[in-house]
């Protein structure tokens, strides 16, 4: 979406790269209110776009992962996710390639259905949620050596049941879901 | 929430501390997950919890902030959003605080609405997402010096049309917006 010239826009007075991996590449910046005001310390976390799957099967099961989540400590129920390569032509063939990748499911019918932000205020990326409709078991999995989740399919009450009781920690998921809900009627 | 020892945690075999700043306290670690594979640089981000209010009115108006953020480098609609400090005595506590200092609004009755991760890999915190309803003007605002937003209050009709552009860029606050709109059954 284009957008207009942003009028509350902050001047970056100086920045810097205080760390560049794979995994976090942050700047420190110096910046300047529109009302004059600086912030001598400002930190932006680059990262590349994200992507994850609201995938259900031809008889509306729900494909989910369960993976540990080293920062927050504890193994959840999750939508499949994943990083944009940059040899994805687009956030969908990331999200098409993920969805293969860690639970083998493919084929059926996608759709963008929202795109939002772990937090705007210090991630510089995005995450394109897509609604895949349809899919079925197509290879077997693949995962990278670092990835450790298991596949599980939930019926439409089984993931209310994960809502109601607030187990649905990822906001980036949460987000998806519960628009999934209220958009077709469901709670 | 208490919960059962966790049979996928990874093992942490070297951690350090690669920033350790008010706004920015980064992690470097070598783990080892179950099946023995290591990841030598996991990065974790450690924040102290924070809050957000989705706040109505007596006349089941929405109450909004329109603020810059400046890593995605866009203004954009959001709800009351902040920090849990060390003088808040409960997540409670921080978000009447919040949602007083900016945009002036208190009063009425308050819920836990629910407690979601901006990126349970990356970040050691929660957010705690209140339901305050019945809120009403009771002091006049008070911003940090680096705060500079506008308060605005929206109708259903409005707020849903922000949430059909796909303009709630905060996954943190579309999550309990569309929460609430499917648990009320108004989309």
């Amino acid at each position: 979406m284009e957008r207009p010239k942003d009028e509350r826009r902050w001047k970056v007075i100086r920045s810097e790269y205080l760390h560049r991996k794979p995994w976090l590449t942050v700047r420190q910046e110096c910046v300047e209110l529109p009302n004059g005001n600086r912030i001598p310390e400002y930190y932006v976390l680059e990262y590349p776009d994200w992507v994850n799957i609201l995938a259900l099967t031809r008889d509306k099961q729900f494909v989910l992962v369960r993976q540990y989540r080293h920062a927050y400590g504890h193994t959840d129920y999750e939508l499949c996710a994943g990083v944009c390569d940059p040899e994805d032509s687009s956030p969908l063939e990331a999200a098409q390639r993920e969805l293969r990748e860690e639970t083998g499911y493919g084929n059926g019918v996608w759709q963008e259905f929202m795109t939002i932000s772990a937090n705007t205020s210090t991630h510089t990326n995005l995450t394109h949620c897509f609604l895949a409709t349809d899919v079925e078991p197509v290879v077997a999995r693949h995962l990278e050596a670092t990835e450790d989740l298991s596949v599980h399919l939930f019926s439409l009450e089984q993931l209310k049941d994960l809502l109601k009781q607030d187990l649905i920690k990822q906001s980036l998921m949460a987000a998806p879901l519960w628009k999934y809900m209220a958009e077709n009627h469901l709670f």
